[in-house]
């Protein structure tokens, strides 16, 4: 097993390297501009360490890794000109460098690209399971983004819709990133699923960390303004459990304050996360998903240095270890 | 071989019969409404021909057939996003009756499932050509969308680029249909790649003959009102001829009517082409790619009533038997 550190460095010479063709520059140019802004690299880091994990050599997986961080990239690109989002990673999205029509059909071809990079596998037999994996995955991904559309005009959507959406729109992509380098090395199928199942757990406790901490969080490590998902009433997991789980009381006041935006609504509705324990269940939830991330890979026979690396991974996204 | 309007039955029966899941139902509405609308069904036709032509059973090629007019109407899908264009097929086009972001996500998953279907192949050993060549075919496509728009913001387009542009924008989708039919059946790699060529050149002799009908065309069995090239000043076949050809004082007329929109630049601009003999350019450039489509496949050694399939179907394209 390798660092995150060297992880990411591999994959990120690896992007680096993906060769596009010169002309039509107004097709490739923002897909190479896309792919450069960096990102953390989780989903081929995953690919690349399940594979080493189950005894396979990461070069075999690293089409593979590429194939998933260009799908990741592609749904990136689609959501920001349907979000209509101008800032992605500190620099302007491509529909705004661009325009809308350059998003879509750039996109387009890294979906298409993404597929074929997935097709370079190392041995033809795992070929078919390869591509089903990543079609099914790509297809629950879609769902999950028309959940979450769905969910903006809906005001009763509850706690397990909730997560049965961000699991298809974030976690199943990190679950297929486990199993891709757990087929390409070969590895029995039971041991693919755990990690399957570990790559999902762990996706939920990342998401509902990332809603904790957009209200919670210590804007200089959060890297971006604490609050904006209050600003903008997002149905996140404290919302939903707030409208839900808080009396009705609280419930009128937090909704008395949607459509408005001042830092005053932000520091009245944390106060009535915290007053009716809504943070304290967020971490709970986080908790839950990350030992559950953590007993998915315990069940495997994987090495044990494999297992310290998954762990320590999901172990970043607990409350307990942040 | 079939007829032509079995085929289309064929087609349509399968088209209705696909399952989507009934949620998210924002998601699959406008996919089955989208391959509902129609049209002529020629590219899963002309699979389902290529394969009895090379002696394959046309219920083999079926899914190929399927993914192939699934993917050209996520492109028509996200086109008509790009052109704002409003109706298709006589009905609201997704991103109106819906809205943007449903017709962007709808078609990104049309994209994966016309990716789905082409993974149905009967004999496992054709899996990946089939999927080497949906890939790479539809990277040409976004590509020939991509000089499609850039030309529109350039006035010295040549007709040798504009071929181009069409070839890869619609042709080598109707080269690749006839070719997954021959893959499917089995055929040797000579004959794939004579139907490969028919379907190219019939490609380029259909989209020749759209751009001669729409301003030479009868209303009535063209099917749509007469002259909106000219009146969008569109960069067809004729419109670079001219500019290309004609001489300078009906070039100088020609630009000098850019961005104005009457019954009378029609009438103006036809009589310029006629004048400069644009119109039989136009219609010998169709004669010359319907001649080269019989060509490739009078090339092959497929029975001769299934010559007489393609070759009456390229002959329908040609201004001598139109």
């Amino acid at each position: 097993m390798n660092t995150t550190e060297w992880y990411a460095g591999y994959i990120n010479k690896a992007v680096s390297e993906i060769k596009y063709p010169a002309q039509p520059a107004g097709l490739y140019e923002p897909i190479a501009y896309t792919l450069a802004s960096g990102g953390k690299r989780l989903r081929p880091m995953l690919v690349l360490a399940a594979c080493e994990a189950c005894g396979g050599d990461a070069v075999n997986a690293l089409h593979q890794a590429l194939g998933i961080e260009m799908y990741h990239n592609f749904t990136l690109l689609h959501d920001d000109v349907m979000d209509r989002a101008d800032v992605r990673r500190g620099r302007p999205t491509v529909h705004v460098r661009w325009n809308d029509s350059t998003a879509i059909l750039s996109g387009d071809a890294m979906l298409t690209m993404a597929g074929q990079l997935m097709m370079e596998v190392s041995y033809e037999r795992i070929l078919r399971p390869v591509m089903e994996l990543f079609n099914t995955t790509a297809m629950e991904i879609y769902e999950g983004q028309q959940y979450d559309m769905d969910f903006e005009k809906r005001a009763d959507v509850t706690i397990e819709e909730y997560l049965e959406m961000i699991r298809l729109k974030t976690s199943v992509l990190l679950g297929a990133s486990c199993k891709l380098g757990a087929l390409v090395a070969g590895a029995p199928s039971s041991t693919a699923d755990r990690l399957y199942e570990y790559g999902v757990m762990l996706g939920l406790a990342f998401q509902l960390q990332d809603d904790y901490l957009d209200t919670f969080g210590d804007p200089a490590v959060f890297g971006k303004a604490i609050g904006g998902d209050i600003l903008n009433d997002k149905k996140t997991y404290l919302l939903i459990s707030a409208l839900q789980c808080g009396d009705d009381v609280a419930r009128s006041e937090i909704e008395s304050m949607f459509g408005t935006r001042s830092e005053e609504k932000i520091r009245r509705v944390r106060e009535l996360y915290v007053q009716y324990g809504i943070d304290r269940m967020c971490r709970d939830a986080i908790d839950r998903y990350s030992d559950l991330a953590e007993k998915a890979v315990a069940e495997t026979e994987i090495p044990e240095e494999s297992k310290k690396f998954f762990i320590d991974l999901a172990r970043k996204s607990s409350s307990r270890h942040s």
